[in-house]
C-alpha cells in the first residue's frame, strides 16, 4: 500500500519555508539545486504561512506559492501542502479577540507564539475553512501535490474562554443526560461536590476546582474531542474540493494528546521524532524509547505504513543540551523509522531561518548556505541509501506481540492520587518502556493495540498498569485468553472504570479469574528501597512497586524474598482456557523483565521471529508480497559481530563484512520468503 | 477526666461518610456488622455532608442522618457529629459569590475543592449558623451523640476579598489605635513605608507589599483571629442549643495555624496524624517527630486527654510514596498516641469512597467490601488491644520537662531575612526536633509550654531559638530560674519583640543576666561546613549555627575548636538564683545534644522518670489515681531485650517474654504507685 | 582626578538613615561620636527618605535634614545626598495609580516594596522632579555636600501598563521607521508573526508573545532606554540648580541592566558589592568574581576612579546563608576595591534599623548601639588603614588587557534557544570568569572594553562567546589585530547581528579571516561528559562546549583527542597583519585556560606587569604622577611567602615581614616609578 501512487519510493525531504525567503530569490533558486544534491523528492510547504497567504483579511496572495510548487515539481520534487492554521496572522488576532485563548486566571492571551487558537471559536473555524478551501481549490489538482499536512503538531492546551466553558457543559450534558447521573458517576457526594445544574461546572484550574478526578478526566476527553472536531473541520474543507489527496497531521512524541481519536480521521499517520542521542552512557535507552514511539505511530493504522514527518538532521536547538550526532547516526536514526514501518524520512528543516526562536534548529542547509558541511554530507548519503531501499516502500510490519495502551488509562494514572505521586504518571511510561525494552532485546516486534481493536491477531498482549478497565474490556481479554492468547498483566491493574470510579465489591479484581490471583495491596517503595524476587532459581531486584497478591489457581513463578510479604507471589502463570495469563506483581529492573520475557516468549514466538543479536543491536522486519526485508541496526559505538545465520540474502543497504557490522551501522537485507 | 462520661473506654472508630452511600443500603447495613467486628465504638459522621443535609438553600434533609445515628447507637456505636462547614454546597457558591475566596491576583475562586470559604463572609457565617443550629436542635439531645466535630482541618489560607481587607484594617486599627503608632511599631520610616491612613493597608502579596515583616506577621495573626472568630461562631451555634456536648475540631500535624489560640475555645483537642513509616532506614525520625506532635497536642489542654481524630489504617494516597505499614505497626502507631495522652484512636476512613480525590486513601474497608484483608485484621486486632487497656482512659501524663513554644516566634523566624534563609523556618523545626529527640532517647516525657502559661510546674524548660521575646516573657523566665527552674536556651534567642522590632541598646540581649553570657554574633554555616566543640573531654561536631558569645559569669562547658572563634564558649551553665540556665550556642548533631542533655537531666529528673531502654525503644507513662501505666514501644524491626527492672507489674497489652519485646511490639504495663 | 576636590582622601563611610531615628535624638548624637571613632568622613543620606521629606503632597519637611547635614559637616563628615525616588510615599501610590507598575497578568501592583515605580509615568517623573529640585535648591550649595546619589539600585523590571506599551511602540517606530522594516529585521515571516501595524506590538510575556527573540531583545533595550531617560530627568533636575555637584547612582553586581548606557550620564560610577566570603573551600572563586566586578565598574569610566558605594561590614541578611567574615577580611575586601581603582569604601549600613526587611543586615553599629564589638573594631581598623593610603586617591589603573563585553550580547545569549539551554546564559558568565581568572592568576590587570570604545590602548583583547557581532565591530577587531593587537576569540562567536538575525551566506563566520579558522558546528556536552585536548604535549580536560573548526591558515596549538572530531583543532593561533588572533574552541577547566594564557601573555605583557605570586595572592597596581601603588592581597587563610622582589618600596599599609604576608593580609606599597 503506497501513501500516494505518484511516488513509490521512500519519501525523503524536509519542512520547507520559502515564505520566509521571498526576498531572497537567489536562495530559492539554490534550494532546488541543493535539494537534488541531497536526494530529496518531497517537501512540506506552507506550514505557518498564513500571513503570507492572506496578508490582510480576505486578500489572498498565492503567486509565490504557485511558483514554488511548480518549480519543485519541474525538478522532480513533490509537495506536501500544509494548511496554515498552526499560527494565526496578526490581523485575525486583533480583529477577533475570541480566537485567542483565555488563561486560567481569566486573562485573554495577547497575539504571539503559535498553536494558540481557541478550538471552540467559530470565527477561527470559519477563517480556517476559508483559507483551506482556497488552498484546496488552487492546488489539490496540481500534479506535484502528494498530500495534505493539516496544521502542525496539534495540542490540547487549556482555554478557559466562555465558549470553551459552554461547549464543555454541552458536551457533558450530551454524555450524562442528567446532572444526577453525572453526580452519581463522579461520586460527587464527596466533599459536597454535588452540582445542581450543568451550568455550575467549570473546567478544572488553580482558581477553581483542582481536586475532582472525574472532572479532570472529562476535561481531558472534552479537549480531545474539541480538537478532533476542529481537525475534522479542517479535513472537510480540503476533502470537499478533492477527496483524492490523502490527509495527515503530524503527531508528537509524547503522551499528552489522545491520538487514537485523531488517527481515525486521518489517511496516514505521521509524527515528529526528536531523540536525544549521546545523552547517556550508551544509546540503548534512546534507541528503545524511539523504537517504542515508532511502533506506537505504526500501530495507529496497522494496515499501512506511517510517516516520519520531522526529525533533525543535526542537533535541535530547544533541547537541554544541543549535542551533535555522531557520523552515521543520522542514517541509523532514519533507517530506524523505516525499520519500524515508515515510508518517509523527513527533516525539520530544510534551511535554518535567519531569525526567531528556531533559527538555530538543526537543518540540512545552515546559515552558511552551502552543501560543504558534514551535516549535508550525512543527509545526502542518507538520501542515497533511501534510494537503495526503494523497494521496501509499501511493505508492512507483522508483529505477533502487542502492548495494550489507552490514553485515558494513562491520564487517569496522572490524575489519581495513588501509589507513587512522586512520579506524575506513577512511573507508567518507565514501566511500559521496560516491557517494550525486553521485547526489543529479543528482537520481537511489538505493536500497540487499543481497547476497541481486535486482539485476536496477536499471540501475546502485554497490558502494563492497566489501571482503568473500560466497559467490555475485561470480557475481551477473557475471550482473548480463552481462545489461546497469552496475556501479561501487572500490578496496578483493573482498579477503576472509565468514569474513574473504583470497582466495588464483587466487581473488584476484574482480572482475578484470568490471572488466577487476587491482588490485595500494593506496597510502593521509596527511591533507593528494593525488594528481591526469587525466580528460576535466581534472585532479581525489584523497585517502586511490590503488589501483595494471593494465588487462587495460578502457578507461582517468582516469590518475594524480603519484608513482611516474603514468600508471597510476585510473578505467576495461569492457564485459562486455551491460553495463558501472566502476572508481574513487582517492578523489576530491566534484567528481571528480560528474564521473565525470555520464559514467556519462548513458548509463544517462533525462533525465526526472535533472531539473536549482540547487545544494543536491533533487528526488525517488514513484509511485502513474498519478500522479507530485514533491518539490522547497531546502536553501539563499536563494530560488533552478528550471531545470526544469513546465508541466503541480498544486501540492499549497508555493509556486513564477515558478519560484522560497523559502529552505528545499519544493514538492510532482502530475503525471499520461503512460505 | 473523661471526654464524655457516656463512653469510658478508649474511643475507637473512624470518619464515616454514609452520605456518600445512601444509594447502597446494603452497604450501610454491612457497615454496622463490620464495625462491630473491628471493635469500633464511635464514628465521626457528617463531615462534608452539607450538600446532603441542605441540597437546596433552606431545604433540609435529615432523615438519612436520623437513621444512621439511630442505627449506630442501636448497635452500641456512638456518634461524633460534624458541622459541615468544611465544604460548601454548589448552590451557596453560585448564589453568594462573596463566600468564595479571592486570590492574590484579584480573581475570585470558582466553586471547587474544600476548606475554601472566606472566613470574613457574613453570608457564609450566617449559612453555617443556620445549618449548625438545625443540627444541634435535631441531634444534640440524642443519646448516641458524644461530641461536636466542628468543621474539618481549619486552615488560614489567604483571602484578598474586600471584606477581608476591610476586616484586616479594622483589626489593625483596634490594635494600634493610630496610624502613627502603627508606623512607629512597624518601623515604617524604612523605605518610605509610612502609611497616612489605615485605609492604605493591604494584605501582603506578590502584587503588593512583599517586604514588610510586621505586615506579614500581623496578617498571620489577623488570619488566625479571623478563623478563631469563625470557629467561635460555629461553637456558639451548637452550644446555644445544648451546652453539654463537648466540642473539638481536628488539628493538623503542621505548624501553619496558631492552634494555641484555637485551643482555648475547644473542650478537647483532637488531631490528624499521618506519619510516613518505613520511609527511612529506620523508624527513629518518624517516631520522634510523631511523639513530638502527640506531645504538642496533649499540651494544648494539659488537664485532660487529647484525641487522635484521624490516622490511616494503611497507606495514605496523597503522600509522595504510598508505603504499606508492616504488620504490628498499626497497633504500635495507635498505642503511641495513647502512650502520649490520647483517649481515642480513630481512622480516616471507615470505607474508601468509590470516587474523587481520596478514593485510594487507606481505610478499614476497601473497595472489595470485605473484612477478609490484612488491613482489617490489623484494625480488629488493634481494636481488641484498645479494649484491654480500657482502664487507661482518663489518665494523664505528668511531664517535668517542657519545650517553650510559640507560633508567633516560628512565624517571625519564617518571615525574617536572617541567619539561614536557605531554610524557610531557619531550621527551627529541625532544631526543636533534635532537642525533643534527645529527651525521647532518655524516655523523659516532654510537654510543650506556651508563653502565657505557668512555668513553675516544670523542672526544666527548653526554649530553642526563642527569637521573639514577647512582653513579660523575660521576667517570667527570670522568675522561673530564680525559683529553682532549669532553663535551656540556644543561639538565635531574645532578638525581637512581639512587633518584630529588634531590641535596642540596653534592651538587647534580654537573656544575658539569666544565662551569664552575651551573644554578639551568629555565624551561619553552609551545608557541608562544620565546626567542632570540645566538651566533657570529647569532640562533637556542630553544623549550621555557631553563635559567638562571651561568658559574663557562666561556666563554660564546651568551647569551639575551629575557625577564628576557637576557644570561645559554645555551651555554658549559669547558676541563677536557685536555678540553672544552660546555653547551647551551636547546632549540634544528635549525638551532641544527647550528651548535653545527659548531663543536664541527671541533675534534674528522677532516675525513675528516665528508664533506660535500647535504642529506638520509647517508654512513656500515664497516671490515674494511684495507678501508673507504662507504655513500652519498640520501633525497631527486630526483637530487643529491655534493660529495665519491671518486677511488680501487670501486663495489660502486649507480650514481654523474658524481658524481650518483639519487632514493632508495644507493651502496656500497670504499676501500682508506691508514693 | 578627584571625585570632589573637597575631600582628597579615600572616602570612608556608610549609608546613613537618620530619617528612621528622628524620635531618638540621643542616637543621632551618638552617631557622630561613633562615626569619628570609626574614621568615617562621608555619609550617604536621604536614600528612601521621601515620606519624611514630603509627608503629604506638596508639604515639605527639611528641618531635620538641615540639622543632620550641618551636624555632620561641623564634625568633619561630608554628605552624599540622595534623591529619594527609590521608594514612593504612600500618598503618591494612592492618589496616582499610574505610578505603580502593572504586572504581566494586567493587575496593577498595590503599594509596597521599593524600586517599584513605572518609569513611563509622567506623574512620577514630575513628582521626582519637584522633590529633586527642592533638594538641590536647599542643599547643593551646602559646603558639606560632595555628590548626588541618584535614587538607588535602578533596575529594569517589566511594567505592562498602557503607558509603557505605548512608549515601547513609539520607541520601535522611531527605531525601525516602518512596520515592514521591523518585520524584515525581526524575520517575522516565521510562524506568521508579521505585524500589520506598530499598534499590534505588545511586550513579551506569559500571556502574550513568549517566543520572539527580537521582541525580547528590543524590550530589554527599550527598558534600559526608558530607565536612562528617567535617570536623565533626575539628573537634569539637580544639575539645573547647581551643575558643580558630581552625580552618581549605585550599580549592582549583576548582569541585568545595561550599565554601559547609564554610565554615560553619570560623573562617577559607584556600585554595591556583596561577595559571599567563606562560602567555598577557599576564597579564590569569590576573590576572582569580585575582582571582575570591580574591574567592570572601573571600566565604565576609565579616566577616573570608581566608587565602592555599598558593602557589608559583616554578613548580609538576605543571602542564602549569613556567614560571618573572618578577622581581617573586612579590610582585605575593602582594599580589594581600592586595589582595582576605587577611591571610596562605603558600607551599607551605618546602623541596623530596628524593623523591616533589612533590620538584620550587617552594619557598623548593631542593635546593641555600641562600638564595643568585633565588627566595629574591624571597621575602625579599616578606617585607619584608609587614612594611611590617602595619597592613593586620584591614582588610576592602567591595564593592557581587556575583556570585550556587551550587555546586548549577553542578553541575546540568554534569549536564544541554542547550545546549552540548561544554563540560562549558556554558561557565558562562567566562561567569562574562567578567562578573567586566568589573568588574575598571572596578576595581569584586565579592563572591560565596550563595543563603541577605542581598542588601540590594549595589547590584548579577550572576547569570550561574542555571539552577537554588532555593525562595524568586525572591522574594528580586524583593524585592531592588523595594527598589532592580540585577540582571543572562542566558540560561539560571530553568530548573529545586532537585530539577532543570523549572519547569512558570505557574511557567516565574520571572524574567519582574523582567526584563520572556520567553525562549522558546536558540540555541546551534557554535565559529566568531557573531551580532552592535547596541547603543549599535555592533556587538558574540556567540558560543555567543543566547537568543530577547520584551520584555514591558523597554526593549530591544541587538538581534540576523543570522539569523532579527534584530531580537529581546539586551540589555534593566527598571525594577522602585525597582530595575532587566538581561538579557543572548547571550554577548558581552569587549568587549561591558565596554561593557554601563560603562553599568550608571555609574548604580550611585560614581566613587570605580571609579578609572580603564590596561589590566591593577587597583585594590582595604580598609578599617579610618578608613583606606582602596589596592592598585594592574600586571599588564603594562612600566611604565605611572596616570591617577588620588592627592594625599593615604601609600605603604606599592612605588614610584610621577611617577605611574608599574613592570612587574609593586604599590603599596600609605594614605588617611585623609574620610567
Amino acid at each position: 500500500m503506497y501513501i500516494n501512487e505518484k511516488l513509490k519510493n521512500i519519501w525523503y525531504g524536509c519542512d520547507y519555508n520559502p515564505d520566509q525567503w521571498l526576498e531572497y530569490p537567489e536562495v530559492l533558486e539554490k534550494d532546488i539545486k541543493l535539494m537534488k544534491e541531497a536526494g530529496c523528492n518531497v517537501m512540506s510547504v506552507g506550514i505557518f504561512a498564513w500571513a503570507r497567504l492572506e496578508p490582510k483579511e480576505g486578500c489572498f496572495s498565492f503567486e509565490w506559492l504557485d511558483e514554488i510548487i511548480d518549480r519543485l515539481y519541474a525538478n522532480g520534487i513533490y509537495t506536501i501542502l500544509a494548511t496554515p492554521s498552526g499560527a494565526m496572522p496578526s490581523w485575525l488576532a486583533e480583529k477577533y479577540p475570541e480566537v485567542r485563548r483565555v488563561a486560567e486566571d481569566g486573562v485573554r492571551h495577547r497575539f504571539g507564539n503559535r498553536h494558540n487558537n481557541c478550538c471552540s471559536s467559530l470565527v477561527y473555524r470559519e477563517k480556517v475553512n476559508i483559507i483551506n478551501t482556497k488552498l484546496a481549490e488552487r492546488y489539490s489538482k496540481h500534479p506535484g501535490i502528494l498530500m495534505w499536512h493539516i496544521s502542525n503538531e496539534y495540542n490540547i492546551e487549556d482555554c478557559h474562554c466562555e465558549n470553551c466553558r459552554e461547549n464543555f457543559r454541552k458536551w457533558l450534558k450530551a454524555r450524562y443526560g442528567t446532572i444526577d447521573n453525572l453526580n452519581r458517576k463522579w461520586w460527587n457526594g464527596f466533599w459536597s461536590h454535588t452540582y445542581c445544574d450543568f451550568s455550575q461546572i467549570d473546567p478544572p484550574g488553580d482558581h477553581g476546582e483542582g481536586s475532582s478526578n472525574p472532572l479532570k478526566l472529562e476535561w481531558f476527553r472534552f479537549k480531545n474531542d474539541n480538537l478532533l472536531s476542529f481537525l475534522n473541520g479542517e479535513i472537510e474543507a480540503v476533502r470537499r474540493v478533492n477527496p483524492d489527496i490523502p490527509v495527515t497531521t503530524n503527531f508528537q512524541g509524547f503522551w499528552k494528546v489522545d491520538y487514537i481519536k485523531l488517527a481515525k480521521s486521518l489517511d496516514y499517520i505521521s509524527w515528529d521524532n526528536y531523540p536525544m542521542w549521546h545523552s547517556d552512557e550508551n544509546e540503548r535507552s534512546v534507541a528503545v524509547s524511539t523504537a517504542m514511539f515508532h511502533s506506537l505511530e505504526n500501530s495507529f493504522k496497522k494496515d499501512r505504513p506511517f510517516m516520519l514527518m520531522e526529525s533533525s538532521p543535526s542537533a535541535t536547538n530547544w533541547q537541554k543540551i544541543s549535542r551533535l550526532r555522531r557520523p552515521g547516526v543520522n542514517l541509523l536514526a532514519s533507517m530506524q523509522a523505516v525499520a519500524h514501518g515508515s515510508d518517509t524520512v523527513q527533516y525539520f528543516q530544510w534551511r535554518k531561518s535567519r531569525g526567531q526562536s528556531e533559527q538555530f534548529h538543526g537543518a540540512v542547509i545552515g546559515h552558511d548556505n552551502t552543501s560543504d558541511t558534514r551535516v549535508f554530507r550525512e543527509v545526502a548519503s542518507t538520501g542515497n541509501e533511501m534510494k537503495n531501499i526503494s523497494e521496501v516502500t509499501g511493505s508492512l510490519t507483522k508483529n505477533e506481540a502487542a502492548v495494550l495502551f489507552d490514553y485515558d488509562n494513562l491520564k487517569a494514572l496522572e490524575i489519581a492520587q495513588v501509589y507513587r505521586n512522586e512520579s506524575k504518571d506513577k512511573n507508567f511510561v518507565e514501566v511500559l518502556t521496560k516491557h517494550f525494552g525486553a521485547l526489543w532485546d529479543y528482537n520481537v516486534g511489538c505493536d500497540f493495540v487499543f481497547v476497541d481493536e481486535d486482539f485476536s491477531d496477536y499471540k501475546i498482549i502485554i497490558a502494563p498498569m492497566l489501571f482503568m478497565m473500560k466497559d467490555g474490556l475485561m470480557e475481551k481479554l477473557e475471550s482473548y485468553v480463552k481462545n489461546g492468547g497469552v496475556l501479561v498483566s501487572t500490578f496496578a491493574s483493573g482498579v477503576i472504570d472509565e468514569f474513574a470510579l473504583s470497582f466495588f465489591d464483587d466487581e473488584c479484581y476484574p482480572l482475578r479469574d484470568i490471572l488466577g490471583i487476587k491482588a490485595e495491596e500494593t506496597d510502593c517503595l521509596y527511591d533507593g528501597q528494593y525488594n528481591t524476587v526469587e525466580m528460576f532459581s535466581e534472585e532479581y531486584r525489584v523497585e517502586r512497586y511490590c503488589e501483595l497478591a494471593y494465588a487462587s489457581g495460578a502457578e507461582v513463578i517468582g516469590r518475594y524474598k524480603d519484608d513482611f510479604y516474603a514468600g508471597m507471589p510476585a510473578v505467576t502463570r495461569n492457564n485459562y482456557g486455551k491460553g495463558t495469563a501472566y502476572y508481574i506483581g513487582a517492578d523489576f529492573m530491566q534484567d528481571g523483565y528480560k528474564r521473565i520475557y525470555g520464559e514467556i516468549l519462548k513458548d509463544v514466538i517462533l525462533p525465526l521471529k526472535m533472531p539473536k543479536s549482540p547487545e544494543n543491536v536491533s533487528i526488525t522486519t517488514r513484509y511485502k508480497d513474498n519478500n522479507v526485508y530485514v533491518f539490522i541496526m547497531n546502536f553501539n559505538n563499536n563494530e560488533v559481530e552478528l550471531e545470526m545465520q544469513l546465508d541466503d540474502y541480498e544486501v540492499l543497504s549497508g555493509r556486513l563484512e564477515c558478519g560484522r557490522i560497523e559502529a552505528y551501522g545499519c544493514v538492510v537485507l532482502k530475503i525471499r520468503k520461503a512460505e
